[in-house]
């Protein structure tokens, strides 16, 4: 815990590596060849570890978009126009967008946040009012956040879980210049800051051409420089992260604390979760990464995780749709392990 | 087509190529960068091609489960006893297989053939009588089936197409000993006869060591020297493959005659697709290669067939398990293509 803030950061049990043997006895028990399922058989010792159980059930999965508008924006890092962030959670909420028909197709929950978003909502079914501000401010000028704002949205982000039912929540994200948000974390918490290692970190968005990515490059040179002294994670966060980040961060080491499974989407919840794991790593362990992006720098933050993607289909859209695709997968892993029979019980012969 | 046998293989359309960019066009109308969804916009075009169809639906999907034994089997090629591919697919039956699990949790009828299992079985519901005979002949001795047993076995996959509902098949398979003779139609079909090259082709089965993996490959280079005249697609798949590969390779031709969506599995259903796409080149545009399996020589039939796996799990159960954990993926781009909201519909701005 590097908390500076006492009571921010719940308290998260660290994972029973005993009981991880035991569901791998499971596993090895069921008519197949030892280990052949691969890393679904990974997927199943972890879900069975987050939820301390030999036989875990997922249940009432719920889906978070966490939407917020970015002052960087401003900058021209985007080829979309700000309006966009509040135009697809429009969308979202109308059931028109990937993420709202992935959801409908999996049978899950979808619930969106307002965490920060330029122009107000009116209210309306699935959307959870949790505006900090009208957008943050713009990270080349100084921190898009303050301490007090971030702490905020970390609070917020734990008390939407806490009102969500279920033992699984999948995450994701809208906001209009938030793969800069996301790189510029990336950048300050693996010391990548100039040159070809910023470069590494910073992708080309919603589609960024060339010239585009190089002036994306310069701005988060720049940003990183007006906010030089921020190098905690919590003040990196508040420094250069966005309202959406912050409450996903929030919402994860919530879930964590209640023993839920994590799916966590693409590049700009992989960041939450890299602020959020350097917050508290016993978070880690309760999260499942759903898939490689194909925004650059998605592969470093992995890294830097220990983690393996589920899924890797050149997706880079966000909104939680990688951790959509991926859910099926979790669900067979733990079928696999709840429904299979075992050599003995179906009177398989073993290996000689 | 290369048939000597007239009438085996049926006629199959070539794709529709004006009916991809029609799709690809309505794709990037919706509300989501252009290209951001990745693989699954190549697979709803694939799909929306294979059914001809803007609006593809896929309807009734049928998992087909082919087994069979392999004299190969004899030479200890496998560290399983022979007896497991009769009392897997009781396993299959009677619902305590993975397959059999993974069928059940997405709703998709099963359907297993006994396409020559040494031990014949009583009926059962889900089981379909196609039996050649009790197992193939010793490849190392000679060829494993007969022309004619091969033929009959291509046309009994036909008919097990013609007689099952839906668009779409889902292929798998179960047979002690039959990577080597995937192996053997991989070496023979892309002239890896020997040395480095044909233990290129030849992997671990379900679960050999060193030593077992060594004597694997001394073996498969007997038979395939035992078989040094059978150069034709069609002679290859009879004197080196089996029953339940070319009775696959049939399924696979019917059910691209008729236009259905094939979702190919691991490494020995690849290879029956492998045989089948050799047979009749337009059966290819109608397949989706599921998962890319950990057995060896998979990337190197993939390459051939100019596919990419949709999944990477380290996989190696066959059965069909790859195909049903990657199917969800085909809905999804299906449910993507016809559900989701255009710039326009959902009044959403598109890139300045």
């Amino acid at each position: 815990m590097t908390s500076e803030l006492p009571g921010l950061i719940p308290d998260i049990a660290a994972p029973d590596t005993a009981l991880a043997t035991r569901i791998q006895s499971l596993l090895d028990s069921k008519t197949k060849p030892t280990g052949s399922l691969g890393r679904l058989e990974a997927l199943a010792v972890q879900i069975g570890q987050a939820l301390g159980s030999e036989a875990p059930r997922l249940a009432q999965p719920q889906m978070l978009v966490c939407a917020a508008d970015h002052g960087i924006a401003a900058q021209g890092v985007s080829p979309f126009p700000v309006d966009v962030t509040w135009q697809m959670v429009r969308n979202f909420l109308s059931g028109g967008a990937a993420i709202s028909v992935l959801a409908r197709q999996h049978g899950v929950a979808l619930t969106v946040a307002d965490c920060g978003v330029r122009q107000p909502f009116e209210d309306a079914p699935g959307l959870r009012q949790m505006r900090i501000a009208a957008g943050t401010a713009d990270s080349t000028q100084g921190p898009a956040m303050s301490l007090a704002q971030c702490e905020q949205a970390i609070r917020n982000g734990r008390a939407l879980v806490q009102s969500l039912p279920g033992n699984a929540v999948l995450l994701g994200e809208m906001g209009i210049g938030n793969t800069s948000a996301a790189s510029l974390l990336l950048a300050r918490l693996t010391g990548r800051e100039s040159g070809a290692a910023l470069a590494a970190c910073v992708g080309r968005g919603s589609g960024l051409d060339d010239a585009g990515l190089q002036r994306k490059c310069e701005t988060l040179a720049r940003a990183l420089a007006a906010n030089a002294d921020a190098r905690t994670p919590l003040a990196a966060l508040a420094a250069l992260g966005g309202f959406e980040i912050a409450t996903l961060a929030g919402a994860l080491l919530q879930a964590a604390s209640e023993r839920r499974v994590i799916v966590v989407d693409g590049f700009i919840t992989t960041a939450a979760a890299l602020a959020a794991c350097e917050l508290a790593p016993n978070a880690r362990p309760y999260c499942v990464f759903a898939h490689h992006s194909q925004e650059r720098g998605h592969t470093l933050m992995l890294e830097r995780l220990h983690a393996q993607a589920l899924l890797d289909l050149g997706l880079r859209l966000g909104e939680g749709t990688g951790a959509m695709l991926a859910w099926p997968l979790l669900q067979s892993a733990c079928a696999i392990l709840n429904e299979m029979a075992t050599f003995e019980s179906a009177q398989v012969s073993n290996r000689a």
